[in-house]
């Protein structure tokens, strides 16, 4: 007896060894708290065979908004810091800068300055980083700049700002045969350039702002050229018409940070086959930054009211999140 | 001896009975001509591991044209039959249309005269039959349409008019990690309807045609409203535009019939790994419809003067099909 009980307890350590090394832990930067539960509930419950809530595997859509859902948004989006880069880079090619506002604030390093000037300003600088060049020579810049660029707070690459928690989830949502998508406010082009490294989606799961474009076939050297006008603003009302256009389908899980996804979130969370609508709450400002309400940046507002009304996922970085940010690169 | 030789003989019989069974002809409905030859060479190059042409599996994008290169589009586009049957269907509610043209004519049977009006009555006529109505409703309206729609000269449903060379091809791409695209000037919904089914191309890679969406989240019912006003025809230079917006990379292969297609088919052949292009030349009146520079639907005419000025794949359908329409569902 003595010696079976020995064994006994062998194997069980022998057992419990093996699922360990072999089964990592779900969404491990995830506290077991009722926003892991829900996720992984919806997940477990459509891909069950024969289940109730069955989702079958072409409809397993899950889009995820970028600034302030997947990397961090504070103090301003990462494309302001790639848009102010580009503009000193680019300074000494325009000399009418130094006089020219709100160029001639960024070359003076007054930031608060040069955005003064509110939306006019700021795409006023976004235009003139984005455009005028074709759209092989933009994904060079931008890739190059993904490279080095750092978040002058953290110190950190700025691809080492996504969450961690976040990167669980698209995982995870990829091992169960969900097809993952982002649908940003930023621009498209820019997202591309880190995505498939940062996030492994591809970039014709991008959808996002986009410049107007044009054809250029001269000395049979085919390229789409990126024009200085906007063509489309992905943010709002226009999130689920981007969706509907690009992908064709109502999503089954929509992930989103501000007002600017509430939309999105509606049209995921409505429809025949109800899908889950989740909302990642900033509430840790020590280990990242604390924000909801009042933000000029990724403002979280009606949509909080509507996600408490309806009974949507709100994740509380602060209570839910065991980890925010991953090792990183270096 | 002779037992000897018996059993090699039977061995292998049997080998080749085994290679039959287990590894089915290449394109089977494909003349072993140099347009099939230039497509298993390239995908054979693009897959070899080490190899001068390899291609990594998420840059292998692939890009179809729809009509006249997925399936006919003789002697009308079938998005206009099925404008014309949805305006049959609607009549009832417009009573206003028996006295109005375009309509007028449709209802008497007379669509040379309803479509003598040119684009104008043509766009009348299509947005009619697609807009005002939301995204999910016309997704039923489509589906529902293609059950049992069927082309009035073959008599087979619409769905069957897919071209059984150019289904094998997509397999076969597939099989070889390579991700199908389809970029059609028809309008993308109508396309959604039996892309899945019929050539096993999800929503979210299909670019269309589009209407002008509207956002509505009346009584808690979220929905994408089509309106009547174009928004994109992707056709033209509007192709690869459209292709860098929404898929974000140059495709390595790209399928057309005509000069619809001609910039698509550019970009796919230049840029700094020049990919392969490849014209669907509609050579056949007896199995299918003979036409080119001359026709008012699916012409090619500049696009036939480059592909043979630059040495892209032109398939002739009369010598390098063996079939044209598969057995059919009926």
């Amino acid at each position: 007896m003595k010696l079976l009980t020995l064994t006994a307890f062998l194997s069980a350590l022998l057992l419990a060894g093996a699922a360990r090394a072999g089964t990592p832990a779900l969404l491990p930067s995830w506290n077991d708290s009722p926003a892991k539960q829900a996720i992984v509930d919806f997940v477990s419950r459509a891909v069950k065979p024969g289940g109730d809530d069955f989702i079958p595997p072409a409809e397993r859509i899950a889009v995820f908004d970028n600034d302030g859902t997947l990397w961090s948004e504070q103090p301003m989006y990462t494309q302001m810091f790639f848009t102010l880069d580009r503009i000193r880079a680019l300074a000494p090619l325009h000399p009418e800068w130094r006089e020219q506002e709100p160029f001639a604030s960024v070359l003076r390093g007054d930031i608060a300055g040069a955005l003064a000037g509110g939306v006019k300003s700021a795409f006023a600088l976004v235009l003139a980083a984005h455009a005028g060049m074709t759209e092989d020579e933009f994904a060079r810049i931008a890739r190059d700049w993904f490279v080095t660029a750092r978040h002058p707070e953290t110190g950190r690459l700025f691809t080492d700002m996504a969450y961690q928690p976040m990167l669980e989830v698209m995982d995870y949502l990829r091992d169960n045969s969900f097809s993952v998508h982002i649908v940003s406010g930023g621009g498209g082009d820019l997202i591309r350039a880190f995505a498939e490294k940062t996030y492994g989606v591809p970039p014709e799961n991008i959808i996002g702002s986009s410049l107007k474009t044009e054809w250029s076939d001269t000395a049979g050297e085919a390229q789409v050229f990126r024009t200085a006008e906007i063509d489309a603003i992905n943010d709002g009302p226009a999130k689920p018409l981007a969706i509907q256009r690009d992908i064709g389908r109502r999503p089954v899980m929509a992930f989103g940070n501000s007002d600017g996804d509430l939309q999105m979130l509606q049209l995921t969370a409505s429809g025949p086959r109800p899908g889950l609508a989740i909302l990642i709450h900033h509430t840790d400002g020590e280990r990242e930054w604390a924000y909801d309400r009042q933000s000029r940046t990724g403002r979280l507002d009606k949509a909080l009211d509507e996600a408490m009304a309806k009974g949507w996922v709100v994740v509380d970085i602060a209570k839910d999140w065991n980890a925010v940010f991953g090792a990183g690169s270096n």
